[in-house]
């Protein structure tokens, strides 16, 4: 085993787009597990939106990430060394662990992972956080009914892949907007959404939306925000629902953008609009995962991951996944199991 | 009984606040009941926000108002003939007459008012729609908790005044903002909210917000939109409601307004935003004009009206009450019980 192992530490807060001189790799010691402690190496590494929003110096839901610290994020690992807890060596774990090629843990946060239930790598996926935060928002927060039309945006990437798939199966007529026509393709021909557009090709999406939506929308689930959520606004039906999981066009403006003021559209529509996190459905966790396993297994649900590998490149896929450039789950690789 | 009688008619859409010229009185015979029909009388006319809506040539909830056309309003008023129909003459009726000084009706969206109980003006207000909108809306939508912080906007309205003492009554702590210091006054010395500032003598909003609920902002009774509904959303607390009663404050723009996108506000809050109508409780006014009642004879509820006399001053009552020169509900008298 090395000495020392890689960690990315935040070196500068963003502004705009993050660029990759705003993340340092650093080396330091792999440390020794105490009493109560388990050592886990990093297979995978999960980078997500939310963790733009922690790179702001701003009160929000959770701390934010400090100037040297190592940045905090998901990780699928196994545990090299443990002492004295519920945990064995070979153990595969899902946990917070950062970005870092080892991690230390007291095991709190952390859920073993069956290597036989799917790969590995799902834990970071459509059996993971993406999974629940898809399942729990749109079932809890979006509830869509039978025959009800379900819009999602980010429609190709980890969360909205899924989304639009739980919605077919649920018996929804459903229509994605993504990015490029390659998407557009994919969450088509291969993951059976209704239809679907390129917003990055379209002028008008309020038009593109009635015409794609001619009964009206009736759950919308957010990924975006901006003008797209505008046009689904002028295209709710009476008693429709947003369901607000990510507003990623907004994360990453120097200036805070400004839109047109529609909240009367929701008196008229008798709407409603919703934010929420995955972690509010937490102790739900296991009838998700349930659901989306038993779904993987029978074909009703499929998933894609880009994959890069290395730690070093760690601060590239995350700005890459922050501009749209990932099919489905973007994760980095950082060992073997 | 005189031949004709005065109506007033929107002469052209308005562009920006309505103006006089924007409306047309005119003289037409009294109509005669046919079988199953009844002639009522005219006393007081309903000037209310949602009429301007109306004026607008665009899709809504109910059916635009046409050039030419008598305006919708609610009405009190007397029966004075009938021809076979549950009514009796000398009964005293509220529904959507009109502005107009008679109105034939086949009785249908009629309900007969008790004088006995309240002054038959209340029917217009504490116990009519405004008072059904305050009560339904605060409690069903806004769902508020006792303990908890209300805020309500356009607080010495018609409905807002009755928003901010149902939460009282419900042990919230209340919170009003309005447009004048003796609005400010009328709140907070007569009405017992909390405290309460006048949003046309402090520049930032949110300071005051901030200020006023230092424990954030749990439920928020929109009644205007705007800045005031923006500086809201930065107060929220975590699963804070937002009730969408109104957008006063943007329904006599001439061009629409931009605000700043604040729904990631939402996600960090987990918070939620409703619009709602009141003719969603139809079928519970019976259940919240008991309570209103009840309320208004021990006390519990206050109110104030203010009136104009005559037909004639009803475009101006209407602009009055858009620009917020009213306390409590603005009422035309028309004739005499």
């Amino acid at each position: 085993m090395p000495q020392t192992h890689r960690q990315i530490t935040l070196a500068a807060r963003p502004i705009g787009y993050p660029k990759v001189s705003d993340f340092q790799l650093i080396s330091a010691p792999i440390p020794a597990p105490k009493a109560g402690e388990i050592l886990v190496r990093t297979i995978y590494l999960s980078v997500d939106p939310y963790q733009r929003g922690r790179m702001r110096d701003a009160p929000s839901y959770a701390r934010p990430a400090q100037i040297g610290e190592v940045l905090v994020g998901g990780v699928v690992g196994q545990v090299i060394a443990t002492k004295g807890t519920e945990f064995r060596e070979g153990d595969i774990v899902q946990g917070n662990l950062g970005w870092q090629e080892y991690a230390l843990s007291d095991g709190s946060g952390l859920r073993k992972i069956d290597p036989t239930r799917a790969p590995i790598s799902t834990a970071l996926g459509v059996l993971g956080m993406p999974g629940m935060t898809a399942y729990f928002g749109l079932l809890e927060i979006g509830k869509p009914k039978s025959g009800e039309t379900v819009v999602v945006s980010g429609a190709a990437g980890a969360v909205g892949s899924l989304v639009g798939q739980i919605a077919k199966n649920k018996g929804c007529r459903v229509v994605g907007i993504a990015g490029s026509d390659y998407k557009i393709d994919y969450v088509t021909n291969e993951l059976g959404f209704d239809a679907a557009f390129n917003y990055k090709t379209v002028s008008n999406y309020s038009e593109k939306l009635k015409e794609m939506c001619p009964g009206g929308i009736d759950v919308y689930f957010d990924n975006v925000g901006g003008p797209i959520t505008d046009a689904v606004f002028l295209n709710l039906n009476v008693k429709g629902r947003i369901a607000i999981c990510g507003q990623i066009s907004q994360y990453n403006l120097e200036k805070p953008e400004f839109g047109p003021r529609l909240l009367w559209q929701l008196i008229v529509k008798r709407a409603r609009v919703e934010g929420f996190l995955v972690s509010e459905f937490a102790d739900r966790y296991e009838e998700g995962l349930r659901q989306m396993a038993e779904w993987l297994k029978t074909g009703k649900v499929k998933y894609r991951e880009t994959i890069v590998e290395g730690i070093e490149n760690t601060p590239m896929a995350f700005i890459g996944m922050l501009k749209g450039e990932n099919i489905g789950k973007q994760l980095v690789k950082i060992s073997e199991l």
